[in-house]
């Protein structure tokens, strides 16, 4: 495929975006060329006038699942959210919930300009499923919460996914090990799952630092802030993504400085459930990587990463009252490059880069909101939606054209994923 | 006009917004009836089905002409902002300028939803000419700076603006008295804007503690607090629409606890700006109304007051570190009543109520983002964005419907627009 007359955003060597023009030509899923070049054999063409490329957007921390309690319950604190409304419901769930609800939230993430994500949840073989189908780039990994007794059934699960997905689609599916938390894994069992993670040679992801209370909690247990808790257990001997990371103090920064993976930045559900803002600044000028998440459609309502990267920028702005902190160029280098880097699929994806996957997301800004149109990096973190990208190519396909999706049949989907939400509630 | 089988937000005693459905009917400016009823007369029809109507939201602080400056400087501190990037390029625009910038914003809040505004600016004919153009209710007010000798002129001006068009458009323009600021305004300057105000029986509309170097200036310049200067100019013995608001102690707090108008809290401006955060929790437990408004959309970037509620309650669950705080009604009467009476029109627009202006938005939710579509308040505020209004009605006339402007030519406006920013760089 040939994308004629595009405008596209490239990254310089002092990390600025820059718009450049000229053509990409995609073949079979890798992008063979960008910029000013002649090619004369016959393919498919694509006009890109009016629209401007971007490498797709990178979700690195969700739970897919999920989406079928969007704004069930919001303005209430954690713990409250997490136990009374969010567990009896997930407890509910059955596969064809977990389907539905992956599907919907892959359709939006799709829409709104995202390319690959990264999910932690249970009955991870209907993501799987739900990530072939509609066509996503997906890094998934099973759950593990040492909640009962069958520690061994949990781990061959997380190993399950692993053999049966890796690799898949194409290559589009990769895998991670993913211990739910500090809190929700004692130390035997977070070991066993960094020992799979050595095992199966691939990541591991875990939510950590998100509330004060869990920093309280693993102090009061195991006399060690949370971050000292998975360096005991040789998380950080693998590349580790860490989902959160809101917490931190000097000593942490200092175990962190060399990891490998970095940390996923959910500005947005660290709002809503008031845990508080990550520290982007800091990490970035200690040299970790962060990337951008939404967390769960539950907790985040929207799965739009514009949002996150508007929400992201403002917060950094507002901690340290200075409107130079966290610019739009460096946020857009979270939501793309840094992300795919911490999912371990930075070689692949998270830039328009010769012989790189083409996943290439077209945005349409001949909208009012976008006009006049001076500095195009600060028009697309504070000013563009999710709902301005027009089409979106993934591993070389097009999964979108013109807001039509073409994977997902939109109207079943969203049809699936009430009448599941009904039957789910009726459970209750 | 009668809309047929819709489903609609209205708001009970305590507060809380719920959805009812039946119809809507609208005849000359008025909403005439709402609910079940029958009505057999032959009128215009409009089917909700699928739809859920809602007030038009109400941006209580805006700088229309400035949208030409959208993005033009972002990242860098408020005074370097405003005195090297905005002042340059706002002392060269014209009346030209300043029409088509007034209605490219207008086309962007009309298209997220926006029915009702505030402008403080210069040239404002222009403006009230874009606001009768374009169908919207505006309240405008020539802002008043004392930076030359022409203090009897700048008066002048605005109390012509009051004479000339306030009441115009079937009163849809409305005029306020808009002295700048404290450090824009000497103490005998405000008191003459107070008393035009009084004279022309219209309220003030002022920016007030904004930033934490206007409280250190104004302490020493005049040993007072930004809000004692105004009190002692008399401002809040006139109605008042006070813009900002983030910088208050408790002293403050009882001043204003008595004044007639409110506050417009920009979330987005204050954070990109890296201002701060208005303490809204404390201003409503004090009964100090708080609206929402954008600010000028060279801060804000965007217009999408959707944007405004989400950030308004981030922040402040961030700022209380608690999710129950500002919960999404809280936000929508924020963005819609109380914005409207802080601007003086709250016995007009501001709710779907009977007898009241026909000022109403209706929302598509068969959209992948805001299922399954559990609370809708939440999904409004929390989800929604401004590109899901689908229609809107002004003053009982629909400006637009299917997502296409019937007051303006949107590729008409985008082009003058490009023009004209074009042509002011050139100047610069």
């Amino acid at each position: 495929m040939l994308i004629q007359n595009i405008r596209y955003m490239a990254v310089d060597e002092d990390g600025k975006w820059k718009v450049q023009s000229g053509d990409m030509l995609i073949q079979d899923n890798v992008i063979r060329n960008i910029g000013n070049f002649s090619f004369d054999e016959s393919v498919e063409k694509l006009d890109g006038k009016g629209m401007l490329a971007m490498p797709g957007l990178i979700n690195g921390h969700q739970h897919t699942p999920m989406s079928l309690l969007r704004c069930y319950s919001d303005d209430v604190p954690l713990m409250t959210w997490l136990n009374e409304k969010m567990l009896p419901l997930e407890m509910r769930m059955n596969d064809e919930d977990r389907y539905w609800g992956a599907l919907l939230s892959m359709a939006e993430m799709i829409k709104s300009g995202t390319t690959a994500y990264a999910d932690m949840y249970i009955g991870m073989d209907m993501v799987a499923e739900a990530a072939l189908t509609s066509g996503i780039r997906a890094v998934i990994g099973r759950g593990l919460i040492a909640m009962d007794d069958n520690v061994e059934g949990r781990l061959r699960e997380a190993s399950d996914v692993v053999d049966r997905w890796h690799g898949k689609g194409n290559g589009r599916l990769t895998t991670m090990i993913a211990p739910h938390s500090p809190y929700m894994c004692p130390p035997e069992f977070l070991k066993a799952a960094v020992n799979l993670s050595e095992a199966k040679q691939v990541p591991l992801h875990i939510h950590l630092a998100e509330t004060k209370d869990e920093e309280r909690m693993i102090l009061e247990k195991y006399k060690v802030r949370p971050i000292e808790y998975l360096h005991q257990a040789g998380v950080f001997e693998r590349p580790v993504l860490l989902a959160h990371g809101v917490h931190f103090n000097e000593e942490d920064y200092n175990v962190l400085k060399s990891m490998r993976g970095g940390i996923i930045h959910n500005p947005v559900s660290n709002a809503k459930l008031g845990c508080g803002i990550s520290d982007v600044k800091k990490l970035s000028e200690r040299g970790i990587k962060v990337g951008l998440g939404t967390d769960g459609p539950a907790s985040a309502s929207s799965l739009d990463l514009f949002f996150e990267m508007k929400a992201a920028s403002w917060f950094q702005k507002l901690k340290y009252e200075d409107a130079s902190v966290l610019s739009a160029h460096d946020v857009l280098t979270m939501a793309t490059q840094n992300g795919a880097d911490i999912l371990g699929i930075g070689e692949e994806t998270g830039s328009l880069t010769i012989g790189k996957k083409a996943d290439v997301i077209l945005m349409d800004m001949n909208k009012l909101h976008l006009t006049p149109g001076h500095e195009t990096a600060n028009l697309l973190v504070y000013a563009a939606t999710g709902q301005d990208v027009d089409t979106v190519i993934i591993d070389g396909k097009v999964v979108m054209r013109g807001r039509e999706l073409k994977t997902i049949d939109e109207e079943k989907v969203m049809a699936n994923a009430k009448e599941r939400t009904k039957q789910l509630l009726e459970r209750l």
